[in-house]
């Protein structure tokens, strides 16, 4: 998708083939991270385990990644607090799914956590991977300045906390059945899944030194995608089909859910992801060339399949 | 209770009224930082604070503080990261509390949060205290150097998560219905009650700046102290009655589980009381004088009457 309102700038034209490659170079990072960590064995370990393994795009470590890329850091050294938002993410997946909250039984294709291990074993497991990711995120990191790291660890809670995840998670319970407006509807996505995808930037940013403006200028660009990413889920729901969307199609008609093209029409989501792609781009411009990644990330949001 | 085999120095004898008066204070201090949080309004908040503010004994920030003082520091400036621990302790009642794990309905005589509040929002005010309690520990504390601020926030999620209180959840959970053998019921207790009563004096002793050596005796102390409140929480489950205890008494042998009396006998439980309450006295020994309230705090474990 091109840019209408922000051109970008020549440099940047990159083919998709070179994304694509560098997508899967950052998720295998993370996941040979992942692979690694020595916790005792036993039913707890199996749990997290196997929530962890169940793949998933790795988005928001790779945006961390990405954004310490941005900021003219490399990502080796901060691994430990990177892959610590997979964690907070696969935690709050597996407690998503519990019958006191959405009811789930499967996710991505394979049964939840609580239909194979059970319910308080799947509780646990998701507090047992919360607790764990702010042991990562205090790890020793080497090149790392220590007020920044507690910095991180700061803003990684409060993202993922009362004011931030836990806090949409909470919203969504209450909303449901309940018809959103737009201001409610991007409070709740804002809180439960932009507040992650926006710390995300910015732990990698401050982790790997950036200045002030430039971690504000990833913030707008992780908001504007986190937006982009909903906007384009929405569509996706309405217009793909289950086999290749690898969920139920049209889950949203059937379960009444508020979403962007039942509250602004299909054109009117479209253009507004259209807006938020192009805000996306428009955040980089005082980033230059280390984040060519990034301008292809917010594309490749916009123009997912899946 | 005299110690012994390790006589505590003279000055150390105080009277239980100073004693209790101290305790109170460090819990009041506790108490006033916990009442000041400026959460967001809404269900979210009124479901943490409900659980946060039913009371308890504060034992876990309170045995900061005073492990704090003990090295040589003072308590005002480690507050947020002390009652963290209070939050972590509040969340993991609330989460054992869900019909999924232990299943109870009253908490300190009050009704359960989730009967209260619905098992989806109990499950979601646990997972913000969880939360919140890491944006406490690395909140900016004057006087604390930040290297020894990430190894407290390291040390508590250590404590807390899969190889600590959640990992001992999940052996308790297994446990249910099986009769365990005094190294198993041991290790149980040490990692779902012991290991955060231990990262509490540790925490303290960290971010006063402690030496390793006096870290090292705090860890002792807490240990058998930890070990010492377990048995006497058995001991009077057998010997006290429902009305003084607060809760039913005579609940362990009702419902099979193994205890240090059922497996050494009620007089082999009150030597090991006496033993563990003889080793936290002796591990005290190179903290000196500012030690005294943590002698008493040894003394009052093993002589409560709830």
């Amino acid at each position: 998708m091109g840019s209408w309102k922000y051109a970008r700038p020549i440099f940047l034209w990159k083919d998709d083939l070179m994304f694509q490659k560098e997508l899967e170079d950052y998720a295998r990072l993370v996941d040979s991270y992942l692979a690694q960590f020595p916790w005792p064995t036993g039913t707890l370990t199996e749990s997290m385990n196997y929530s962890l393994s169940a793949g998933g795009k790795r988005i928001r470590p790779v945006l961390a990644l990405a954004a310490a890329h941005a900021v003219g850091g490399e990502g080796e050294d901060i691994l430990p607090a990177v892959c610590a938002l997979e964690l907070i993410h696969t935690y709050s997946l597996i407690h998503d799914d519990l019958p006191a909250m959405d009811n789930d039984d499967y996710r991505r294709g394979r049964l939840a956590n609580h239909k194979v291990f059970g319910e308080g074993q799947a509780i646990l497991a998701g507090d047992a991977l919360l607790t764990y990711a702010f042991e990562l995120l205090a790890q020793p990191m080497s090149g790392v300045d220590s007020q920044r790291q507690l910095r991180a660890v700061r803003e990684v809670a409060q993202a993922a906390g009362p004011e931030g995840m836990v806090g949409g998670q909470m919203l969504d319970l209450e909303a449901e059945e309940k018809q959103l407006n737009l201001a409610e509807l991007e409070r709740v996505h804002r809180l439960k899944t932009g507040a992650i995808l926006v710390v995300a930037a910015r732990l990698g940013a401050i982790l790997a030194g950036g200045t002030e403006e430039k971690i504000e200028a990833l913030t707008r660009y992780a908001q504007a995608i986190g937006l982009a990413f909903q906007i384009k889920d929405d569509i996706l729901d309405l217009e793909s089909d289950s086999e290749t969307l690898g969920k139920p199609a049209h889950s949203d008609l059937r379960q009444h859910k508020s979403t962007y093209p039942s509250l602004m029409g299909l054109a009117g989501a479209k253009l507004e992801l259209k807006i938020k792609t192009d805000e996306a781009h428009a955040a980089l411009t005082v980033l230059g060339e280390r984040a060519v990644f990034l301008h292809e990330l917010a594309d490749y949001i916009a123009q997912r399949k899946y």
